[in-house]
């Protein structure tokens, strides 16, 4: 029986003029800025969660843990980037992303980005579960035998 | 022979409000944008290179090839940041810096960050030769045996 | 004869978490990045001109000449903001647009923006001839009468 | 009797790569984020206000009310930005400020602020009393004649 793919969020992001460098280019910060849109995309559009009462409501985030990223190629002003999120691992409080850019069918940017689940008002982490855990699960890469 | 030690290049920081996000921490792009700072102040400071010639000038650049980071720790506006940048590794046009950011007696973010010298007109990778080499070098890590 | 009135541009932008301070609301420079998104949006998709190309290959640009805005009232993460965009008067190489920004039926911020046609290697105003001025001349607000 | 000038706060800002936009010049929004940075540094450095603890613990700011602003001539990587700030105007729960930006004998931007004392948990504004008045109207433009 083979193993099931988890699903694969992905939007498009316009590289605009204040994302470039005197170089002409992404400045590299600015892809981290992205990431953090696509992961507001992710929970809007596909997850059906509303990132701001997340947020504001409910006192939760998902702050960065640790950043694996290698930029592969430069971007420039007017390109779209289509950008890819997966979830390789979900732990008792921590998720890791695989989340990639890519245009002009090269990929510029892929990154492991590993982010907390955690209460915004102690900082403190807080255990993924019930239908969070169903709905992150959902973009699991290999989810687990179900037999 | 004791392997000599290299120099540690160090700054200080202040959170300022525009680096904290909603829920009073820095936002994570905003360390990199710190860092690339911090590297501008080496160069001016430290290496005696004028960072905005070396772009304008000579059209070099160390744009970022990757990044390996953890954030251990959030940081507050009004805090004083310490980072410290060290050189591990140079290898034919690329290099490898180990970068740390310290508050209140805490680690709070540590980053391995790989740049490229290149040509800014080009974003071709440049080799790092004479001057260059041997100012970078005061501040590898390990430097080889000298004899 | 009444007075023909121009076209107006609108687009609408997410408020992100990216956009928010410490306080929980937007914070005041990144309307400035909102509005400079705007005036992409409205090259790219109203005037049928490519901003990248415009910037890339002619070399122009429409710098920032003068800003008068008031922030009337504050914006918070997850709210969408109505944006739009008309020209109040088109001199020899500078523009001036009304910009205004809503949300739940609230204006939250309104702006004055002057802005420069200008090339970006000399950074010397150019003046606004031939076909762009048309393109640009049909949303101004109150067009000279015609006959 | 003559009438006494008020204080003029100055600090000094390098010019950073990441203030730079594609035409190699500061992106008119980072000016803001200076302007930020200019105010925080009066807080802290003039006013012995601590601004973090301001915002922390007494929870106050100084949201932007409204802007005029004069972008004069562009600024580079690497010029060191002079900024001051006077005060024009004191009101109930607001002040105006004059700002200016000048760099290599030139002035570069000028600009009137308009903040609001405000309580950041409730977004109202608050009235500028005692101590914080005083303080701040010792950076009074033309105080109101003592007699």
């Amino acid at each position: 029986m083979p193993t099931q793919e988890g699903l694969t969020f992905e939007c498009d992001k316009l590289i605009r003029f204040h994302h470039c460098d005197p170089a002409g280019i992404v400045f590299y910060p600015q892809y981290f800025v992205l990431f953090n849109e696509l992961v507001e995309d992710w929970f809007n559009q596909a997850l059906g969660i509303d990132f701001a009462d997340f947020h504001v409501k409910q006192h939760l985030g998902v702050p960065m843990g640790s950043v694996e990223c290698r930029f592969v190629s430069p971007s420039k002003v007017g390109e779209m980037l289509r950008l890819n999120l997966r979830v390789e691992r979900i732990g008792t409080s921590s998720m890791k992303f695989i989340v990639q850019a890519q245009a002009g069918g090269q990929v510029r940017v892929e990154a492991k980005l590993t982010v907390v689940l955690a209460c915004m008002k102690t900082h403190r982490a807080v255990p993924i579960t019930g239908e969070l855990r169903d709905k992150f699960s959902a973009y699991l890469m290999s989810p687990p035998c179900q037999h």
